[in-house]
């Protein structure tokens, strides 16, 4: 892989963004590369002296996107770009930082072996959701995490019901349902009490949030197929419930609408360092299978 | 125990509810007993025949207060009577009924069993709950179920420092979490994963809600001492959260506000059947260790 | 699909088998097809009248195999006849049945409809299991549901240390670990609080039995790769631990000894009556996402 | 409180144990108090220049047992003297240590402290647990941790029926049933994902090993009751189960069998240091809500 236009990507609310931007902008144009800073990006650091572009432009131009920020940059990213096949690479900028995997220290060193080719490539799947409303579709939208289905009130619970290609799975009372990626895994569907699913399992997950009942556990189900929920009552959380891709945007649902999950026709590419394991970031970043100590 | 007055309280949003309470009221009549019917109940099930009396009117005069609807309105009647120590005895009018442990169908008897003597008492504990902005107590309201700090927005974490008797328990990033009584944790906080509780232990449960680490776990701590509830960030959040007693009534809280929470200290007494067995409530409402059937 | 020869095995313990094997081995002639009685459940049964067969022979000669029993015995005839391609049909014998899905009761309606060619056909992986000492393999073994690796005494932690493809996930102190199929997930791992995987996705699930950590969580890993268990530290369960393969056989472990899991090379097929569902026998079985009931 | 004489208990397996000892011996001595090793451990660590007692002598004539080791110490010790209400003081030698909580390089510092009155006392209570076959009492021991109920074999599962104050609780096929103090919540109950329980909360916890039901939960009842598990099926477990006592002692069961559970008549009294945390112990020890890291 070569590449001649590499993007970056900040978290502009971020003060300091401009100096390890301008550093990683140096490499990339060092090695005789052309670099694209995204546009709001730029302005918002005030970065001048290299080209920008906007999201769709870096996506129709750029062979590399370079996303400096949180899990949440990232995941937008994502959403914006997954049709461009832009693979990303994702540095992480003060946050906890699942998914945008390197350390800002070694920007430079992760950056400058990237673009010698030293890398090792990750698909990850998205999923799309189409909220459905007396069978017309209101709006469609991608997620890389997570569709999750809640109420928009401060309390009372919402019934959804559930199907898995046309196939009855359950009806359930909770205050809300995850419906996530493998990537998504590791993010809100985790605290919900979910288990781990490796980035290269073909599933979606579908975890609840504070389900009345005993006896539900999470299910994961190929991702090929079709999930449809149905919002079959509303009437304990104030007549309306919400839906949220990646946690981000959201739609007031009402009674009787019902959200369609696919996968997307598209999926993200992620660069990793060589050396880079999934397993150790979540032993790293989530504590995951932390022995007690006897350290005292 | 000798009855002179009997209140009668009903969940009057629900139709149909004349006839039933009606029925109840002739049985304490014919018993010799005075009826005093709670007078919102009385405006809208258009019952005349009878004295009628606020719910501080029914805690000075009544020495028994039935309870018709669901576990909201029992919740509600607790809440307001536990001062004045009038007994409880609750009806469930087609709803989940885990507090109101009578079925419909077996209200006379139940209640002529009751006014000849025949009953057990049990006693709960509530909470008490104080906000506190500046140093200052902005509210206080008492709770049955449960004392529920949690976000007001849609979506994002609120992060909570918890505190027994002034030692720190615990900092965490969650949806929100769940103070409750042993009555509660039958309700919300089993939802959110939380363990069984009898009634008869003087614990507080803690259960968060959806936390932002794998390595919490429910804990039960002494009702005798005093939680403190810190909002140290609301900036995931939307900057505000909302605490709620009973799931009813709720208060905006911002960055820097505690809640105090106590044991109240008067508790609510509930007649039951004799025969009553908590246990099997659980088992009954719900399916609380039911075994996988063989049964085709 | 036409049938030629169908084989029938029972599970013989169960006094009352040779009835129905003899109703459905009636129903099998009727339709033109031979039948093989498996001979064990022939010997057993005092079924003389048909031919007998080895499970070996059944695997030459049957097109299918007739399995009356409980989940135990289609979990053997799946192991066994997995590399002859020979399809299962599970008939439930008074147990409770997850895999054998059809009740006794319909039975003949249900065989009938089979031959007439009115079937779906469901594909399920099996785990294969080799034990290596000093680099060499001691035994192997076929799991359609889990392979268990666990303490061999009453009571005392192993410590085991999990690799896949070559990188390490994670080193634990438990009482065992289950490494399942998706069907398996539904057996021991689901009673160790692990998620349910719909048969049709394609990975494994490891679920830890009482970790000695509080951070862990169920994982489910692709399984097209392999999955390495270190026997690390056996000094607290007595120097000793076992491996089971479907709970059946096992085999003693010392410190040291390595479990390498693969996909078997081949998968078994299981043929459901049309109409057949799974997320219903989740529902009806398990009793999977049971709502708190209103019922008195 | 003073002390007269103060007893010196060590896990005398562990290798360069006399070293250790040996220097807390003498800091009893210059503070004109007289040591009593006890007489195994004087024999293993070869200490012959103080008297020696056993556990009963020390119960007798010690107003202060400090052992040294892990929680097993502890454990074995707290049986053994608690109903001689002598105060034990706990340090850790190289292990989890979540009960002897003063690490070993402030073992002087605090054994100094505590002989001069400088400490808190927190009573603990034990389970005292009889076994009862056709009526009889088979034998009854004490546990500060648990009473375990499981298989003898390597798999299979037991069916127990349990009562609470003769009042029938649930039936459950499980792999075991583990009876915890609020001691012991944090010991193998939280393995099996029971909740934590304060020491100070009066009640026991039932937490299942494994069990063959979505619907379970944990479930804390007061430690005022009688709880009667009753071994009602042993067929699928090779006929047989035990029941262990803080997981060291056991006796094998048969189906019939039943173990009788009440609080023990006396409490072991726990000194600590002046500023022991119990939380501070849960988040230092068990990782207890450690957030995720945004460290790199």
């Amino acid at each position: 892989m070569h590449f001649s236009r590499v993007a970056l990507i900040g978290r502009y609310q971020d003060s300091g963004m401009d100096a390890p931007l301008r550093e990683l902008a140096k490499v990339i144009e060092q090695a005789g590369i052309q670099v694209i800073i995204e546009k709001d990006t730029a302005y918002n650091t005030h970065i001048k002296e290299y080209h920008t572009g906007s999201l769709e432009q870096i996506g129709e131009l750029a062979d590399l996107a370079i996303v400096m920020g949180g899990d949440g940059t990232m995941l937008a990213a994502a959403r914006s770009l997954c049709r461009y096949a832009v693979p990303l690479l994702g540095i992480n900028h003060g946050r906890l930082g699942f998914i945008t995997d390197i350390p800002i220290h070694q920007a430079v060193q992760a950056v400058e072996a990237v673009l010698e080719g030293k890398f090792t490539i990750e698909k990850r799947t998205l999923l799309e959701g189409s909220i459905i409303r007396d069978k017309k579709v209101l709006t469609s939208d991608l997620a890389l995490n997570d569709i999750v289905l809640g109420r928009s009130e401060r309390s009372g619970m919402i019934e959804v019901s559930v199907e898995y290609d046309g196939s009855h799975m359950y009806s359930q009372r909770s205050d809300g349902l995850i419906v996530s990626t493998p990537t998504g895994s590791t993010a809100y569907a985790l605290s919900a009490n979910g288990p781990i699913i490796h980035p290269a399992v073909d599933a979606f997950l579908l975890v609840p949030i504070a389900p009345q009942t005993l006896s539900y556990r999470p299910i994961a189900v190929p991702s090929s197929g079709t999930l449809t929920l149905t919002l079959t009552d509303t009437s304990r959380a104030g007549g309306r419930a919400s839906v949220h891709f990646d946690m981000q945007t959201w739609t007031d649902l009402q009674t009787g609408d019902k959200i369609m999950i696919t996968k997307a026709s598209h999926k993200v590419q992620f660069l990793h360092p060589v050396g880079y394991s999934y397993f150790s970031t979540l032993r790293k970043k989530l504590s995951w299978n932390v022995m007690p100590s006897s350290i005292d």
